[in-house]
């Protein structure tokens, strides 16, 4: 144990078993002083931040009262377990955390003992623990499985499966319901409408809850009806679907928490105990404003306030959506924009201020959003769904069932397609244009710069079926933009470069979307012609015809997987044309990427200039036909790994 | 209009104006001609069959009270959508319904006005009707949207996701709850419970309701805790998200229906109608069994009776699966299977009988079991999840993010692989080797006999991370069983048929699953090298070396979408390996292919020994390299389409 200096709990609690040893009237000690550590540590280094403090007290409660790790602790998203490293052997670690190499951004079970479940995308901890619940009946364990979901994460869908099937079963299950009355933004919802009314009339309600529940249905008496009217505690729901409803209680009191827990540890079956938190809390500039608190990069942990930003930079691809989404509902009145939650992160902050009646957050509910447009879709309203590509794999039926198979003019903005960077694995888009080539009346664009991302949002929305504009994270390449935003001829190519000098063999490389950039890079190194794809689907055949009649190899560039993306489309169109050329698919590697920025990322992917330059060098060297020595495409589950930094 | 022997009312019934001259006191005698009518034709036909029963009176009632198409009506999957389909323009064709050129399966936009929504899948109902009722808001139109669900239906989390989003906007959408207390099997949940326990209550129970709803949770009244002891109707979880609660009422008496609906008609915002009808009704046998009668090929319209089956025949993959569930489970513990709600349709009767303890029906709410099953497999059991393709689809981000990431031993046996036959293009597999392959750690099988089906199963159990096996719908190929099953070695192809002459060209097929038996067919024709590639990924890298340097054509052929599929892994590995060899892809077409037998689809997607053979020789004759001259691999939006018959 080392004591660090100003901290005198803190310092000296580095497993939960330390943690217990102290008494109750301690602990509100050190939640100031782990509060503090947060504040100044994540100050310095940036993080997940406001939904940190608003677990300090239930993190020390819950594993001061459960036998953690024997019993499951469970963290939805996992944005909120930043005091939970700390506790569980992490704190001298935290300031790597996000970094690469460093601690994990979620829990993650590869990290500690203690993180059982990984997390990151939200509303799997109650599925999860069901599993784990019985699991432990099946082998005769007798532990506790104990699920920590806010109430944003509660209004998807797979949270309500899960509570609908642990109900049923009776499954020794404690869900711990972590109601700060927001998710990224405000939360949205019935749900959330009727519980904030509730804790209005129970004079329940915390500092920052200013939106008062929308009223509910009035209760007529018509003949032929039963009526319900005793709306008065927020359990009825729960209990409905066959939990134990306790609270709510004041998630930053020690002294109400801690019994609470010590008697549910007791009691068997589903239950859940409501718990009201403060997103932000024991730091006022983030109570005041926890959506500007949520995710930071640095700020002055007395004052709160940010370093200013450096005016004059380039614009991120999620600005020029929104100004351009704002622009296009100008323009076309049937225009309506739908996102899962992330107006923030998706840049509609704007839109919503200034078009409340076309803008729609629907919660973190994937699935609805995308048929909410269909829906919308069918009655002659453009839809544009903002979306982060890796939650599209939540509404990956949505998309091919209700939108492909109808044909609908729906318009996917997919953004952070591709390494996303600090938040890892679970949020890379990396798949997105694998899962969606192969799928029928998919447009699928990827642009290499911000005006070309205009420009194809615009094309999506003048074009009359499904499409899909996808989108890196970070910014664009501060090219100049057009007046105004032309639509693309849907499927057309466009050659960059041709080459200079008449270099054998000839090389030319055939980007998609965000690697045209490096690309043009190598390409100067090594006189290739570049072109810049845009069309995933449906692919230039005829620039795939011209650049195989012409070279010598062809690469394909992506940041997306190579198996069954753009490259692979490539492949499939030169097979088809009988070309026997050779091809070399650079992309991302058949494993799982963590985090870092996404410069080290892409790097370490050798997805950068000199990676390329690198993997097309090795290929013109080689003159062997031994596929075992090129891993470059990997489509096997027992292959070497990344290279290392 | 035409008259109908028999159908006094019925044959002058062809659209729902018809319907509207129709006294109230005639609708009772229609419903009684148009049960009929589904009894006569159904039993002659086959089709889906007892939801029907279920519906007639619905369906007239809603079309009698509301302007349809001008009000939107949406049937939720569509599945007991046939007496809609009679009653607006479609009577004469019904018994076309589900055959090749015939009448959709489900609702379809194409097929009719009256159609608005199209479906298949479950629970998109309310997410549809929700975008609907939006639109009309934004372009001032007044129009009712309403949706048709089912009880079954309710329990995927996106109809709780669409009930939370309505009732907080305060749409004007008009849910149907049809509540005949099933799914395909008995309906489950904690929300079935608690509904079934309100109805017992109320005297409501319907004939069929045998199983009475589990106990709700005890009300304590212990300190700190304020607890709702008000449960006695099944409105309030309802109300709670916003919906005036209607009913319940008999779904089969039109007196009660419609001065119902004529009410609420007038009323505005979120309102559900609890409806209670009986799947099967009006024909006993159908009444007694309805899971029986869910789906039916032909039976006695008097007696209920089915054609006996004829003994002997070939297993279907789906008992070869059910029958090595049990043997596996009997051998190990540590085994659970879990399925969405397809109890019947996976082969889990058996197994459900007896390990109860070990069998996890989650109703409709695939996002749910897959991470249930990787919650399961943190803990040391390995879990089998039984899941048809397409609706694996709905969990694709569980399979990334809970088990892909955590490389957790979860088993995934995907039924229906590839065409499913009458149930169209909303149900079809055609997809899952594109989407699975692109995920690290996944191990994809995909077995060309039953008997390597179930090596493949034992393969995947006793593999220590993700594994899927990919079978289609329909029976084996009658190969002998072995008397165990050996788990093969992963990554490993088998070489088949080695050519008996020495004809030039050379060709090697490779062939995944389900197309080896045509492509052997195939092969003796063309005296071809044949491959059975078992595993998707990894994929066998050598064997597809050994086949280039052999052969002067490879062909790749696949139940599965050819973009990004299978095929599309040998081209990965053709291109890393620097092999320049001609390549054809075979697989299915990039567009949605529509319902009929699995014959006749496979045979309009060329995937017959015959369309095979031709593909082939097309390719061989051909010397040209003009790839515009060949749509086999098509990756555009705007290709020409599937050969017709």
């Amino acid at each position: 144990m080392t004591d660090i200096p100003g901290y005198a709990l803190l310092g000296h609690v580095n497993t939960p078993d330390d943690l217990r040893k102290l008494t109750p009237e301690q602990l509100p000690h050190l939640a100031v002083e782990m509060r503090r550590h947060l504040i100044e540590t994540l100050g310095r280094i940036g993080g997940h931040f406001a939904a940190n403090l608003g677990t300090v007290e239930l993190t020390l409660a819950l594993h001061y009262c459960f036998s953690t790790p024997h019993d499951r602790l469970i963290w939805d998203v996992g944005h909120q377990a930043y005091p939970h490293k700390i506790v569980t052997g992490r704190r001298s670690r935290l300031e790597t955390i996000r970094r690469f190499g460093g601690l994990a951004p979620f829990p993650h079970r590869a990290e500690s003992e203690y993180d059982v479940f990984g997390a990151g995308h939200s509303s799997t901890s109650l599925s999860a623990a069901a599993g784990i619940a019985a699991a432990a009946k099946m082998r005769g364990e007798d532990r506790r499985a104990i699920a920590v979901i806010g109430d944003g994460g509660m209004t998807a869908g797979m949270a309500f499966e899960a509570l609908n099937h642990i109900g049923h079963l009776g499954l020794d299950v404690l869900v711990i319901y972590n109601d700060n009355d927001m998710s990224i933004s405000e939360n949205v919802g019935a749900m959330r409408d009727y519980t904030a009314r509730v804790a209005e009339k129970l004079g329940l309600n915390a500092p920052h809850r200013l939106r008062p529940g929308r009223p509910l249905p009035h209760e007529s008496g018509s003949e032929g009806e039963i009526n319900d009217v005793h709306l008065d505690t927020p359990g009825s729901m729960f209990r409905s679907l066959g939990f134990d409803y306790h609270g709510p209680v004041d998630g930053h009191e020690l002294a109400s928490l801690l019994p609470t827990l010590q008697r549910l540890k007791c009691v068997r079956g589903p239950q859940l105990l409501h718990v009201l938190t403060v997103k932000g809390k024991g730091f006022d500039p983030a109570e005041a404003d926890p959506i500007k608190y949520h995710g930071v990069t640095q700020f002055d942990p007395v004052t709160g306030e940010f370093p200013l930003k450096k005016a004059g930079g380039k614009p991120s691809y999620t600005q020029i959506f929104g100004d351009w989404l704002c622009e296009a509902a100008e323009r076309k009145e049937r225009l309506a924009a739908i996102t899962p939650a992330m107006r923030e992160g998706s840049g509609m902050v704007e839109f919503a201020k200034r078009y409340p009646d076309r803008y729609f957050d629907v919660g973190i509910a994937e699935q609805h959003a995308v048929t909410l447009a269909a829906g919308m879709a069918t009655e002659g309203v453009h839809p544009v769904v903002a979306i982060y590509s890796t939650f599209l794999q939540r509404a990956y039926d949505q998309l091919i069932h209700d939108v492909a198979i109808q044909n609908l003019p729906v318009l996917f903005a997919l953004d952070r397609g591709g390494l996303v960077g600090a938040d890892g694995a679970t949020h890379h888009g990396a798949y997105d244009l694998s899962y969606l080539r192969c799928i029928p009346n998919m447009v699928v664009m990827a642009p290499s710069d911000e005006n070309e991302c205009r420009r194809m949002l615009e094309t999506g929305l003048q074009h009359d079926g499904p499409s899909a504009v996808r989108y890196p994270r970070g910014s664009g390449t501060g090219v100049a933009m057009d007046a105004e935003p032309r639509p693309l001829s849907i499927g057309q190519a466009r050659i960059l470069r041709e080459p200079i000098g008449r270099r054998r063999p000839r090389v030319a490389i055939l980007a998609f979307g965000s690697m045209l950039a490096p690309a043009l890079e190598a390409a100067e190194i090594l006189d290739a012609t570049v072109v810049d794809m845009r069309f995933v689907k449906p692919i230039d055949k005829s620039v795939v015809f011209q650049m195989a009649q012409s070279s010598d190899l062809l690469v394909t560039i992506e940041e997306n997987s190579v198996l069954g993306g753009a490259g692979s489309a490539v492949n499939e169109v030169l097979a088809a044309q009988h070309q026997s050329i050779g091809v070399l698919n650079l992309g991302l590697p058949d494993q799982f990427v963590e985090h870092g920025t996404r410069e080290e990322l892409l790097a370490q992917c050798a997805l950068d200039s000199a990676g390329i330059q690198r993997a097309i060098y090795k290929r013109l060297r080689s003159k062997d036909m031994d596929g075992a020595s090129d891993n470059r495409t990997d489509t096997g589950a027992r292959e070497p790994g990344l290279r290392s930094l």
